[in-house]
């Protein structure tokens, strides 16, 4: 069996992948708008974690749409949401695969993205496909002990890590458009994101 | 890191261990009421698999406790819930260990027993233990393929298919003193149930 794992080179989708190795042939999908040098960097996190790698390139009408609703509301909740499901959609679309099998690295503890059990249905059902998040079931505290134990990684705040996310790019698409300034007003203050460096007790 | 497994016999909380052995030492919990042979029954599939594992008798006022539960209500789902809660609190004081992990084989289709964020994350904080769903993020579809591929099983009514779980007391408290045809009607019509009977493809 195939998983293709949306990946955005930190620790969540990453172990994600590992906790998966043993039971699927593994491909970790790396979603971008092209606003940042994201498809070089995810590729050479996937080659140290071992995994084949494709990068999608989504519609940026999916970006501007998630700036209009980021700015709306003050906060980026439902503007990463947005980009989630749209990312979502546009790799099942593009592959039109019958039980395709679509994995993200969510997590139980995760604010955003995140799914309803009618969303999931509604998704597997119009487009049979399958999708499964291996982490939703973990908590933060098991979460660390894996990424400890399995992974090597560098965690910085999420202004400051670019990393092959939504947040980067929504970021970088807010401070060409706003500034600086005021894209910082609409993200919380402090939010640690992680990138991978290298794997452990393989 | 060690992780418990609450373990039926049965393939979902058989693959639960299978999706877990990689990356911990697994030991597989089977909690019984002591009203039928499930002790040696559970032992034996522990086996099969490989796995390390320990019987734990439940308080005997918690299936009472549920029967009173299932008349009252006339169909079954809250007071397998009930079982269900009662059975992780009474393995989790039994064991008195910080950062206990304790896992299940629960997943995302079923209707019983379920969670809630919230109970989950009280029932961690409360008693400082980690607990874990792997399969929480997997729908009908991919588990059946697991199963399929690593397990060999046999499948048939929850009536006639005795194994380690709480079902299978509870219909069987209920017989003793409602007699079958009464308890039939407490329990849905046709409810399939497993239990693992090899592995394949280790």
């Amino acid at each position: 069996m195939k998983a293709n794992i949306l990946f955005s080179g930190g620790k969540d989708s990453s172990l994600c992948s590992l906790l998966l190795e043993s039971f699927f042939d593994i491909k970790l999908i790396t979603c971008t708008f092209g606003l940042l040098e994201t498809s070089q960097m995810s590729r050479n996190i996937a080659e140290i974690l071992g995994f084949s790698h494709e990068v999608i390139e989504l519609n940026k009408n999916i970006l501007i749409q998630a700036c209009k609703i980021i700015i709306q509301d003050g906060f980026p909740n439902n503007a990463i949401n947005y980009i989630h499901r749209q990312a979502l959609l546009e790799v099942i679309s593009k592959k039109k695969k019958k039980n395709y099998l679509i994995a993200d690295g969510l997590r139980r503890d995760d604010k955003v993205p995140k799914f309803e059990l009618s969303e999931i249905k509604s998704l597997e059902n119009k487009y049979c496909i399958n999708y499964i998040s291996p982490l939703i079931g973990y908590g933060r505290s098991t979460i660390d002990q894996l990424v400890e134990k399995y992974l090597e990684i560098e965690e910085n705040e999420s202004k400051i890590m670019k990393k092959c996310d939504y947040e980067s790019e929504l970021r970088e698409s807010l401070n060409i458009d706003l500034g600086e300034k005021e894209t910082d007003k609409l993200f919380p203050s402090s939010h640690m994101q992680s990138r991978v460096i290298s794997r452990k007790n393989i």
